[in-house]
């Protein structure tokens, strides 16, 4: 096992990357100190694999659970979700001493944080991700809300977690489409921060295909570290933070045009890092090679890497973006990559040169 | 004016009390250094007053002004609510450099400032009390929030507001029932914290009705300096912040009950108050006079300080009260007051106690 912490004063926690972790789910609960009561939200395919033996940990460390099995899918991740979660938790009598468990990818986690963070103005959250993309991503710094029908997560929160607890056990049972998509944000990782991770993910991508644990383990935990140092940095994305969203100003207007549906969050990004790799070889002189290999190890590892929108699906493209948190009066955001491992924040790209690369 | 500090680090800021002050909001927001597009939220009662008067002094200012006019009354403070919102502010291009500006009563303000806490994960908000109670009261101190079917203020956050201008003109148009309503969150701080305030209102009290504003003014001060005190101290209620809920255990759950219709927010507390005192003479050391004298005053405002429960109204008071936030591990939690102007939080009271001063 493998332990990150994320640095945030009092609001510091740990991460713990391991197998057989949420067998010790109610012992780590324990040893925080928090209330007997609990909820555990998750979504029926995660809850038919691990539910039982979730709640089993809990219950035989003292808590008394209650269980909100929700719809899979980015689609329940919306305010209608978050009410019904809101109403159980009453009916559960869930105080502001008791906690939530989020129990799965990264839309449980985003709306179980989201309602943890605004139920009684506020109530402890675990994180227990079940997909890779949430367990390098998601479940750590705090980002957490939901979506509007015009755009993603627009409303949320800064909440910090109490504790995140990795499982690489539940990537076994997570489905080849959704394994892939998580790789996405791990190559993001190697893109924006770390050229070492990058190349070892060229040389070790067979192995991170192949599941194994030992290396799973590994990647995971390099991904929490830098995404930890990062956000400790800069925890409300005033600078720094958001150099993660590197392929995220395409990524979500692309979810958004395929109502959310047509991509994974995952897959999505990875289409939009190699847009965003493109135009930085045009505007921050990331070598053509460089935008190359990403494209390749992005599509080596099945990913989608391009998408040719007409016309018309670019100016629908081209509005949503305006309506991402990262516009600034009037203009679009976008994060660039002067090499494999450093990234810049803040760029702005006219609409011709955003065209050209998707049109 | 007089001008209050809420010292809160990076996130203090300034309460002026004062008359004239909605014609000084656009030179108030502009020193704040914030983005130029705002949306002002407010409800149709107060828009009919204020609203042009508050857009003119924006727009003077340079900033590009959008309105969002709600239906009056607690029903109004609600999820739906807050998505229409959303909504609102995503069609007019609000970002996260822009803000809020919560003009009106504790309804306006406490949805607005959610609404501010969770767009775009926070953005800036401005509080413009026009209501007595909002004035001393909601509006200072950052909890914001909105209700759920099965109890009020169930949903929300702390979050603090960047400015509150608290313009006493606004109270010659409120209605006096909604004025009353108000002074029984201020004979609150008297009881809690301030004798003095306390015998202060005893003889001014003739001159707070007749909407003296000079009075005003001094009060309202003397109230937002206590709640900034208090809340310094204390910001996410772990312990102090909590006498400021003295009346509100009984008082919330009477407002369910009556479905946030029969009551005010004010009136509902003001009966609360009283039966808290009268709980307080039985545990807490309160002399009979002293429970009289807040009985009294609060009365002698014109405010409503005792109800008869049938026992089936009694029993769903008792259950309401649990599902308050102030309960813990199934306890419902009272503040009580040993004398007049100071009170103790976290106490537990039995049934047969309180069923007594209310069936």
């Amino acid at each position: 096992m493998r332990t990150v912490t994320v640095p945030l004063g009092n609001r510091s926690y740990a991460i713990h990357i391991g197998t057989g972790l949420i067998g010790k789910l109610g012992k780590y609960c324990e040893s925080l100190g928090l209330g007997h009561r609990c909820a555990v939200i998750t979504d029926r395919n995660v809850a038919r694999h691990y539910l039982d033996r979730a709640i089993a940990s809990l219950e035989k460390a003292g808590f008394s659970c209650a269980a909100i099995v929700l719809a899979p899918g980015e689609n329940t991740k919306n305010l209608r979700t978050v009410e019904a979660c809101y109403n159980r938790l009453a009916k559960a009598q869930i105080e502001r001493s008791s906690f939530v468990v989020a129990l799965g990818g990264g839309v449980v986690g985003d709306l179980a944080g989201f309602v943890g963070a605004t139920y009684l103005r506020g109530i402890s959250f675990v994180q227990v991700p079940t997909t890779l993309l949430a367990q390098v991503d998601s479940s750590v710094g705090g980002k957490v809300g939901v979506n509007l029908k015009i755009g993603k997560n627009l409303v949320g929160a800064f909440y910090q977690p109490t504790l995140v607890l990795a499982d690489v056990d539940t990537l076994s049972t997570l489905p080849e489409r959704q394994y892939r998509a998580g790789l996405a944000e791990v190559v993001k990782y190697g893109v924006i921060y770390d050229a070492g991770l990058f190349e070892q993910l060229e040389w070790k991508l067979s192995r991170m295909l192949e599941r194994s644990p030992g290396t799973i383990v590994e990647i995971v935990a390099r991904c929490c570290e830098i995404k930890a140092e990062v956000v400790s940095k800069d925890e409300t994305e005033g600078g720094l933070r958001a150099i993660l969203n590197f392929g995220h100003t395409i990524g979500h207007a692309l979810e958004v045009l395929g109502a959310y549906s047509k991509y994974l969050h995952g897959e999505a990004i990875a289409i939009g890092q190699v847009v965003e790799a493109r135009i930085s070889t045009r505007l921050a002189g990331l070598p053509q090679a460089d935008a190359e290999r990403i494209g390749q190890l992005l599509n080596s590892a099945g990913l989608p890497v391009e998408v040719k929108l007409s016309a018309r699906e670019f100016t629908r493209l081209w509005r949503t973006m305006h309506l991402d948190k990262k516009a600034k009066e009037g203009k679009v955001r976008f994060v660039l990559v002067p090499r494999i491992g450093q990234a810049v924040w803040g760029q702005t790209v006219s609409k011709e040169v955003v065209r050209q690369f998707l049109v």
